[in-house]
């Protein structure tokens, strides 16, 4: 079987969950090429070193350029600080790499913009890893709507809550922090949590067309973790947002990361004419689904345990009722980009789509400011 | 509309019950009888007028014996404990009134005969209070089992879970605490608990034939709440037996006052071939409810908010979403037995309904005594 | 005890409600006054006299003028559509009696500072019927909030999801679907739904300062009932909007008929810097509890099954276990109405508190008009 | 870092569960050995082959005597079927290798005796994969246990439901269908399902002394997947058993396949004095949790999402709110087998923890044959 050499940029929490994916997809699907972790790049040179060798990557190196110039490396993949991204991916095009980019995909509209152009300029396999497409019961609502089960769609409402950042005594951005600094992450919540519902929305109900929303900072400064010095915090605490889809369908959104008792409590939910579908990623092996057609006595939202062959990704994995868990998203992107490398296909989402992503983030925090209904570019 | 004057005996926890149900069932159901609270009876003078005040009943007694003697009264309804079930029924049958007795009919098998013995042998119309059967729910259960739709049953599972005796405080019997005495209540949880669970199981489910037991008492001896003076605990605090029904399914049951966290968790579990169905009386409105013969990708147990006009009972209360609880299973069993007396029809359960069920808890306690496996005797 | 003679205006679904409670509360409360179900008013003769006769009421008339009129009422309770309630509640407030109304007040602002300056000035006892304060589970959650366990308060978050008008076929307004019409209920979900979760919400969280709104009618025009011709509907079908209290803290409101899958889901969450709460009417025995300061390992939403006799109404009730139902909410306003009047107490929600709700659902059709951030009048 | 060599026998579902547990061990635990799949056999040559290929085994084969001689292999991991185990760990325990084994670990007491010999004698390393204890869920309750929270214990209560040979045309037996047939198995439900309730019932909660059972095979005969003849089922398709603990405690257990709706819900629950413990495979990243020592208004059940860095093993995994799967179990025995052999500890549950388990269930089938009472041998 043929190779593609991966180099894998970032070492953090993605640099792991990326890691993983190419670790483990060939072990469980078919794929056209063996992944091979070739090469892991960050800054601290004993680390790296150390993360070489639990993971099995054949060397390390601290200095990102040295992949992208490397005739060893088929991938590049960015699991990095928001702010490198564009500077890597624009790169990594140029000199006709593969790309693949954690979301999300810029800091800003223009840095996003000019990472498309790179990758169809140059022409190249491009993906933005959205993860939670491709949890199987996520997976599973899309098919549902696509085969037209739920009829005209008139509600999407969706929440990302987590409670990590409520403590008076966390510090304001620095080493291990940057999704606390807007500067290095582009915004807080709207552009790290949020992101992820957007996305997820206009895949499974379409473009967004135009948004009213308020964020919030809840606490106005913080220390530093690095100088000690009392520093504003730049970031949104809280993001909501209502919208109306081109459907026609209302949508309410909102994350924030000062949701006591959740940690991570992502979910969705979408209410057709004829049925609608819940999803929660607290329990992500679930997906509740209500279907108007069923006999009238014995109508109820039915829990279904995403565990079976017929499910989507799941004849690849144990038996039925035995769940995956959250690292299993990526390992089934890894495989699908594998799959359509391999078939000359494109697989989604593509930076384009990530910019669409962009563009609503963007629309949603000039409205904040703006405090008036903005409209949402289409990319 | 005719009217039909009650006696009720006794007006504890469950004199509140019947009560209530009579002072609401007219209100609710189109009835061939308006139901009159005319007596009420019970040992404290003072008590029982505040009561008879409090309820709207026309006149307090604190002798029995005065309601079944007096000509006023169509139905007397036993609510006292158990020690007085056999005793009252009896003479009440004897004197031409109909009887409604709170279960289990007696302490033994030998008091139940000789109660069906004397309705029957009256011809009067007679009935006890397993309530449980008329949440909206079960009977729900009952119709799909009776339409067929589970196949061939393979599987029963229950139990009756409290926790409310495990503190060692608790005083052995004596005023307001007849239940945890067996000269007056017959047993345990085998009689009080377990009764509900074989009550709903052999309507839904059919003749248990045989069963293998063992019983607990936990807690040896306490002191008695009117004496002061430590006794022995005679009461079984645990109940739990395997089964066969005569349908060549196998069933477990358990019931306990000492399952920490649980209030009254009575719940049961039926799979048949094709379906199964689930549920809890701390959710009373609600049933589950797996179908096999839904389509593959889309199966999961439902959960049916059982409050629309098409499940049983509830069009005659509020709008779908809007629930109902506990003591509105009683206002049915007696709208039910008011509507069954107009049309000159047997509502069940009856006393010799109730006999079969006395019989099993019989077999329970012989067994847990014997540690053999005992059949039950069949009404 | 002293009598306290009821004239009744309406006996549609409220009017069954409200008669229940009056009904009820004397059997399980201690209330310094018996409550008499004197008159019942409603449009139709001969229903109205069927209502009378199964509910127990002494006389029925046609005329709600009578009833005010009359010496023999002492209090009128206002269970007629929206568009009876200014005159009638004025016209009594003038005559001296106690009114009683159900929600909301006013078709707008306007009818409402009406009846509040009547109610005033005549300093008759006055309350409306905003039933969910009295859910056990809600009025313990107020209870906690009272205490501080919540510390800072962040997030608000509050639904009310239902779906019967979803279908092409219902018609547009007329007999019995008056809900329907927005001549007759002032607006559509607004102020049958929203209307509820605002004013819980400012009764546990203050305050609505300003909100930015959306409401949608998804199906523009449908047959009248009556007449057969199609006709334009002018309710909102759906109404959104987000919102900042005066305490700092960011909400979220959604209201719609078009949820599929939900009858009457009305959920509230309210997260605060060291605990939450989560309630939900499909479950209303139930509240969900977050508290941050528990053990780490152990931190978890905690179901509370609302039924033990230190829980707000419940030792009125039956035993720990045993769940009340909708109508419950009602006969405790009943009970607290009757008690506060003997006591020379004020019940809330008052008129006032109810002009309060009205200004916020004012802001909120503003706000869906102008597309503009609309600042929420206080009372 | 030192190399530990795996030889793996079988690569069915188990051995696909053993094989990643040992490739994904050291990437997310530290650990003193470094695990290499060494050699995988199976007897079809050309499957072994492409298995080997697949999950990165430097060779494969057909005969496992060619494991258990080889100087490069230090471990044998047994993940065939039960009829070989036996066979196959006593040689390898003879040849000095580490011998892992797949559970149960024979097929009936007589074998798994001879292996706990075999292993005894050689002092070889040792264990039996009973993976269930190594849910994080599974550990936070041992040792919440171990903590004494629970107070005297009363009850424990589990099940192992599954439905998947409920079709009538399921085969007798045959190619990967070994668990069909006793010949192989050693028994049906009891050994496969039941076991796994047992070995974590008596982690959990002690020795059980006595026990009632019942088994039943409800389709009595089957056509052969090989030989397309009729033959008698010999295994017991559903399995019940009461026991009584050493502690006292009372218990309930049940497996069977014939629970339509379950597709691998193993579930326990255990009810001290003090506080109560479930836990459900279907979602086996939460634990619930109810302690009676809250706070009266405010007692409930908890449930705790067992994602954060303070419960067993997640540490090693992502951040809060990130749940895990099945195969994660696997991953922790392999973690914990290498890291105690580094330590020279022995790592349970051993082969001889294993055999007390085959004892019960030797008990349990006893009992449903001799309908008595049986003891429990204890090893």
């Amino acid at each position: 079987m043929k190779k593609l050499n991966i180099g894998m940029i970032g070492y953090g929490f993605m640099g792991r969950t990326h890691s993983n994916a190419f670790h483990q997809a060939p072990n469980f699907f078919s794929l056209p090429y063996k992944p091979v972790l070739k090469t892991i790049c960050a800054r601290n040179a004993e680390k790296v070193k150390a993360f070489a060798d639990q993971w099995g990557y054949e060397s390390a190196e601290t200095d990102w350029r040295k992949l992208v110039d490397s005739k060893d490396i088929d991938l590049i993949d960015i699991a990095s600080p928001n702010d490198t991204h564009a500077e890597v991916a624009i790169a990594a095009a140029k000199a006709g790499k593969m790309v693949m980019c954690e979301k999300p995909l810029g800091r800003n509209p223009a840095e996003s913009e000019a990472m498309v152009k790179a990758v169809e300029d140059s022409g190249v396999a491009n993906m933005v890893w959205y993860n939670y497409r491709r949890v199987p019961a996520v997976t599973l609502a899309k098919q549902l709507i696509d085969e037209g089960r739920l009829g005209r769609v008139f509600h999407y409402r969706t929440v990302f809550l987590q409670d990590w950042t409520i403590s008076a005594d966390l510090p304001q951005g620095g080493a291990g922090l940057w999704r606390l600094d807007a500067s290095v992450s582009g915004s807080g919540v709207t552009g790290d949590l949020l992101a992820h519902n957007i996305d997820t929305a206009m895949w499974l109900n379409g473009q967004i067309n135009e948004v009213t929303a308020m964020t919030e900072t809840f606490v106005k400064s913080r220390k530093h973790n690095l100088t000690g010095k009392e520093e504003p915090v730049n970031i949104d605490d809280a993001s909501l947002f209502l919208a109306r889809f081109s459907n026609g369908s209302l949508a309410s959104f909102e994350a924030t990361r000062y949701a006591r008792g959740h940690k991570a409590l992502y979910t969705f939910e979408i209410n057709g004419e004829n049925a609608s579908i819940k999803w929660d990623l607290h329990d992500l092996h679930r997906l509740e689904y209500f279907d108007h057609r069923d006999e009238g006595r014995l109508r109820g939202w039915k829990s279904i345990h995403i565990t079976d062959s017929d499910h989507p990704y799941m004849k690849q994995w144990w038996v039925p009722g035995l769940q995956i868990g959250y690292e299993h998203t990526f390992i089934h992107q890894a495989a699908d980009f594998l799959t359509a490398v391999g078939e000359g296909r494109i697989a989604a989402p593509t930076f384009r789509d990530a910019l669409k992503t962009d563009y609503v983030t963007d629309a949603v925090l000039t409205s904040a400011k703006s405090r008036q209904w903005e409209k949402a570019k289409t990319a």
